[in-house]
C-alpha cells in the first residue's frame, strides 16, 4: 500500500525564489498584487521577499516595501535574510518569520554568498538564537542537499550533519533543497526517510527543482517518506543564478493538481492560482511552461 | 523500503505512436534512419509503423516499406494492425510481432476506429487466435485505461475485464495506456498492482502520456507496483489525434535518465538516443521539450 498523507502544506516561493531570478525589475505594485492573489488562492505560507543586498540582487531592492504591505495575520509571511545586515533590516520591518540559508556544498556556498559553509554557520547560529529569543519563526533553507554544480554528489551524511546543526540551533523548519534538480526519486526517498526518522519535532519541507522533469516524481517519493510540506513556485518561476544548468522550481499548479487528484487536500484553488500567474506573467522574461498552465490556457 | 527492479525494458513507440501525430509527411528515408539510430542506442523493442488505412493516416502510408527495411533478428519489431485489412497487409510483410488495440471506453473506440469496444473485440479475438497459430508475438494496446476524453473516469473493473479478455484470447503482452495523461500516481499504482497480481504469466507494460507532467511520477509509482516495462517515445513525440488535450508521450530520454540515475539498467545509451532525435527533429512540426533534451542541447 502507498503511504500518503491526507493533507499537504505548500510553501509558495514564487515571489522570492522565483522573481529573484528575473533580470528585469518587476514593478513593486505587480509584486504586491501577485502576492495578494496567491494568498487569495489559498497559499498561506509564503516567501515574500529577501533582504539581500540590493547591489547583488536589484530585484529584491523593494524588500522593505513588500514586507510592510504584504503582512497579514492569516499567513506565515517569511522573509529571507542572508546575514547580519539582512537581519538588521528584518528587525526594522514588522514581520515575524525569517528564513536563513546555507549550502551543504562549501564550493556552492562560497560562490553564492562568498563564505565557507562553516563561516556561514558560525555567523548564523547566534542570529538564530537571537531570532528565537525575539519569538521569530525561523526557517533554515539547506541548498545543494543532494548535488552541487561544482562538487557533484553530496554525501547524505554531510546534509544530515548540517540539518542537525540547524535543529540544535533551534530553527522551526528545515527546507531541504535539490538546488540543481538532479536528485533521483530513490535519493529523495532515502534522505527524507532518514530526516523524518531523525527529526520528529520540527517542520520538514522538501524543495525540488524541475530541471530534469523529476520534480513531481521526487515529491511523490517524498510523500512516501513521510514528508507533507513542499516548497513550490507559481508558474514554475525561479532557479538559481549561481547554479549553472538549474531552471525553474517545480510549479505550484502541477504539484497541487497531482496532490488533489490523489485526494490529498492542499486548500489551494487552481483557478485563482492561474489569476495570480496572469498578474506577473507579462513582466517575466520567460514563458510559463508548467503542464497545468499550458493545458489551462490552451483550452 | 522502495520496491524497485534491477532492470527495465523500454518499448520505443516514437516511430509509430510518435510520428503518427505529425501532420507533415516525414520522408521514409528519415524514418528508416530514425529507427536504425534508435536501435543503435539500445532500443531493442519498438513499434515500427502501423498498417492503418493510408486514407486515415497518410503518415503511415509507407508501412510496408518501413517494415521490409527495418526488420532485424536482434530486435522485437512490432507493427500495428487495427483490423482484418491491416492484418492481411501484415501477412504480406515479413514481420513476426503485431500490436492490436482497443479502447476501454466505448465512446473513444467509436471515435477512434468507428466501432464499439465490443465489436472491436469480436473482430480481434479470431485474429489473435490466428496470429498465435502462426507464431506471431501479439501485443494488445489498451487505450483509455484510466480516463476517456468523452466519458471521464474509467472504472478499474472495466479495464481489468478488457485485459482479461485479451489474456484469455492468448496475447503475449498487455500495454495499458493512460491515453490522455490524466492518471494520478496512486491510480497508476492501484491498477498496475492489481494487474501484476492477476496476470503473472504475461508481459505487462505501462504507457503514460506526459500531458500534465505526471509521466515520470506515474512510472515511479508503477515500478513500485511491480511493472518493469514502459512504452516511451524518443523526444516525447506523439499524443493522440482523437483525444482532445492529449500531448506527447513520456520522453524516452527522461525515463532512461531517471531509471539509470536510480541504478536501474535500461541498456540505452543517451548520447546515441540524442543522435536519433536529431535525425527526425528537422522534420517535425513541434519543438522537442523533454527535460533531458533541453539540458543536453543547451550545454
Amino acid at each position: 500500500m502507498l503511504n500518503l498523507p491526507k493533507k499537504v502544506t505548500i510553501i509558495e516561493v514564487g515571489p522570492r525564489d522565483g522573481l529573484q531570478n528575473e533580470k528585469l525589475f518587476v514593478p513593486t505594485e505587480i509584486k504586491k498584487q501577485f502576492i495578494s492573489k496567491l494568498k487569495k488562492a489559498g497559499l498561506k505560507e509564503m516567501e515574500l521577499t529577501s533582504f539581500v543586498s540590493p547591489k547583488w540582487v536589484p530585484q529584491m531592492a523593494d524588500a522593505a516595501e513588500i514586507t510592510a504591505d504584504c503582512l497579514d495575520a492569516d499567513s506565515l509571511n517569511i522573509v529571507l535574510a542572508p546575514n547580519r545586515n539582512g537581519i538588521n533590516r528584518v528587525y526594522a520591518a514588522n514581520c515575524h518569520a525569517v528564513a536563513v540559508f546555507v549550502g551543504v556544498s562549501n564550493s556552492f556556498n562560497l560562490k553564492n554568498i562568498n563564505k565557507s559553509t562553516q563561516d556561514s554557520m558560525a555567523e548564523l547560529k547566534p542570529i538564530i538564537h537571537e531570532l528565537k529569543e525575539k519569538n521569530y519563526f525561523v526557517r533554515a533553507c539547506i541548498s545543494t542537499a543532494f548535488y552541487c554544480p561544482y562538487e557533484g554528489k553530496i554525501a547524505e551524511t554531510e546534509t544530515l550533519r548540517l540539518c542537525r546543526e540547524f535543529v540544535e540551533a533551534g530553527v522551526d523548519e528545515l527546507s531541504v533543497a535539490d538546488t540543481i534538480g538532479m536528485a533521483a526519486p530513490n535519493e529523495a526517498y532515502s534522505l527524507f526517510s532518514t530526516l523524518t526518522e531523525q527529526f520528529t519535532d520540527i517542520l520538514l519541507t522538501a524543495h525540488f527543482h524541475d530541471t530534469r522533469k523529476l520534480g513531481l516524481a521526487n515529491i511523490f517519493a517524498s510523500l512516501q517518506a513521510g514528508i507533507s510540506r513542499f516548497d513550490t513556485s507559481a508558474g514554475g518561476l525561479g532557479g538559481c543564478p549561481f547554479a549553472p544548468g538549474a531552471s525553474g522550481n517545480t510549479a505550484t499548479e502541477d504539484v497541487v493538481y497531482m496532490l488533489e487528484r490523489m485526494g490529498i487536500d492542499t486548500g489551494i484553488d487552481l483557478d485563482k492560482l492561474m489569476e495570480a500567474i496572469e498578474v506577473v506573467r507579462p513582466h517575466l522574461s520567460r514563458e510559463i511552461d508548467s503542464g497545468y498552465y499550458r493545458l489551462h490556457t490552451k483550452s
